[in-house]
């Protein structure tokens, strides 16, 4: 058996089975009381992310977790430590940050649609805004005002570039999110005319890539842009948040993202900066590349049957709990998510199967025709890369099953 | 203005205002503490497609409501009174249901990947099981035999032809859903060694299809396998699920199912059946069907922006509600669900926009170039054909929302 380059090397095989952490699938599940399906987010899966990161990127660029990737409370309290800020997008998200004990001065909030009481929780904290619209400023400005305190503003962009052959493209057109590039110059000066704490530029351009070139590209650009801006503004930026859009390879065939190129363009790029931004803060946003390898969904083979000359394992799991590896979120073409028999992780493949979910529609698919050890009733199925939007981002509510459990090794 | 024609007539104008019973949306909003997102979901509208349906299919035919479809408690309770049975498929389906009162001999229980502790729940309440593989009932019987219940057992068939045409096609090839054709005599013969209660067989060849001539052959097809598979019981089936499969029209252009067409051909059908079936009861088992045209999801714009020459409202809404009207569930073309300015409902189409969530990605659209009036941040958007398959098929914790209101009307 070829072990499966989407596979992270922390995840090993131990008396047979897939182990994470330092203990097999079997004490996993019996340490939350035999209950299947399951989260599991390996910790040191993500420090390793966060070190490569560290060492690749320069020094003066800041790493801050994009909390919607993955908002399990104890991961997010845990990651706090070790990232330069959160990244929230909604009002429930900021209250896991500030139960977290972030200091509110390192989360910023952004979303084309914050809701008042949204803006009224997050300025009463004292947490960045990432101001998508002049009305949306406006409104905040009041509320600041009813408070008594000053908006902390900073400034989203919607960039006149995208980020090429993005999974998804944020910029580059006609955009709900931020401000086009033309008319931030007006929302500078309406800052500055109500006395807000000018935060700086948030400017993100796409997400889910895997090519440096696309990334050292925007990332060259988004400077050019952002000091461009800073001519129009009280003073220079505190920060700008360059955005993410680092890439996972998900699927057979994906080329990892060459974390060193980056590195190294964006360290060129910075010491040619002008000097507009000589005191400025650089930090990336990040979700999906930091977590999204830590995790893995475990579900039971509940049934093996044949239809015709194929076999279905059944599992107790599912798209409920998880839609990307479905393929049913915001997919064109599906392909299989990395997936093993956990409980016969050093077994020679012998099989061709379907592994599908316990839902009654066949969009329920987890391996479509996937080669595994003979699998029987009871095994555990592993699905990987399910750290991020895993969960969160899947219609738990269908069919009206119980939610999985979720730990963090 | 011409009306939508995938608007239900019974949604109508009232002050200027979206009515729906009687009360325009405001005063629905109202209603609910001011509370948006909201879904409202309409019983009259139900009422009438029911109606519509056992004026147009044979009296011999009864209709069961597939759970799945919209699973609201309130809503279940009030539909037991109007079907004559209900399907579930998990656990958390059948609690509903029972707590609802519904008479647990007309509640069936299908699914692929049905666990211990739901076959345990449905033998002890006496539901009847859709069987869905040798192995399944084994369990099943090993329960019934524990709990000293005589196991109620129908059979689902894995059909050898499909549902033509259909939006998602559940037989005519290898499936995960029953048993094979030629692998349900010997299912037969070990329920009756067992000494289970036959209830007869489950037979669903596809959903969503707006063919009438698909829907009619598959049901032509139907009668005739369940009556060569009833040679192989020990008594006629008492019941013969044909499925469902009748669509709605969700998108420009699509042609309502021709219900009286189906009905007729059903009736020939039935009255030329094999003797085997003479006493036989039939259901149809439809869940969108009935219930999503009643459904209207309702939703704030809370800014309005432009950026380049495209006009953005942005909503409280999004896709964490309604991830098929965002065309990200299972779809590969994305098209608009029929959308409206709710508090403009009489006003002249004025303006081309795009409305989107409030979530921080691309893929929360509601309504792509959608021609309006002119809409003003406080507008209420509605959009329609949101009964089936809306909230619970959605993911409601994606970015951490609060989730939305459900009103029954």
């Amino acid at each position: 058996m070829s072990r499966d380059p989407r596979i992270h090397p922390l995840f090993r095989e131990q008396d047979g089975e897939l182990a994470i952490a330092g203990r097999t699938v079997g004490e996993w599940i019996a340490a939350a009381g035999g209950r299947t399906p399951l989260f599991i987010y390996d910790r040191a899966i993500i420090a390793a992310k966060i070190a490569d990161l560290r060492a690749a990127l320069p020094t003066e660029v800041g790493i801050h977790y994009a909390m919607k990737a993955n908002p399990m409370p104890q991961l997010v309290a845990w990651m706090a430590g070790q990232v330069d800020g959160l990244d929230v997008a909604s009002a429930g998200e900021l209250r896991v940050a500030l139960a977290a004990g972030v200091d509110p001065a390192h989360i910023s909030f952004a979303g084309p649609g914050k809701r008042d009481f949204e803006l009224e929780l997050a300025i009463g904290a004292g947490v960045t805004l990432n101001i998508e619209s002049a009305r949306e400023f406006a409104r905040a400005a009041a509320i600041g005002d009813r408070l008594g305190k000053r908006v902390r503003a900073a400034v989203r962009v919607n960039p006149p570039f995208d980020l090429k052959a993005s999974g998804m493209r944020m910029g580059g057109g006609a955009k709900p999110f931020g401000v086009d590039a033309d008319k931030v110059p007006a929302l500078l000066t309406e800052i500055a005319a109500e006395g807000a704490d000018f935060r700086g530029f948030h400017v993100f351009a796409g997400s889910q890539n895997l090519s440096a070139e696309a990334i050292i590209e925007a990332q060259r650009k988004t400077l050019d842009l952002v000091a461009d801006l800073s001519e129009y503004a009280e003073v220079p930026p505190p920060l700008v948040n360059l955005g993410g859009g680092f890439g996972l390879p998900y699927f057979p065939g994906d080329q990892s993202l060459d974390l060193a190129a980056v590195g190294q363009a964006l360290g060129k790029a910075l010491a040619a900066r002008d000097p507009i931004l000589a005191e400025t803060r650089f930090v990336v946003e990040l979700g999906r590349y930091l977590v999204g390898e830590s995790g893995v969904y475990l579900t039971r083979a509940i049934d093996r049957k044949m239809s015709q000359d194929e076999v279905f394992i059944i599992t107790d799991g599912g798209l409920h709990h998880q839609l990307a590896a479905s393929g049913n979120f915001g997919t064109v073409i599906r392909r299989n998510y990395p997936l093993v028999n956990a409980s016969r992780f050093g077994a020679r493949d012998a099989e061709n199967l379907n592994v599908v979910g316990c839902l009654c529609t066949p969009l329920d698919k987890l391996g479509d025709k996937v080669v595994l050890p003979a699998t029987e009733v009871g095994d555990i199925i592993a699905v990987f890369m399910a750290g991020a939007y895993g969960l969160t981002a899947s219609p738990t509510a269908f069919l009206s099953h119980d939610p999985p459990a979720e730990m963090l090794a």
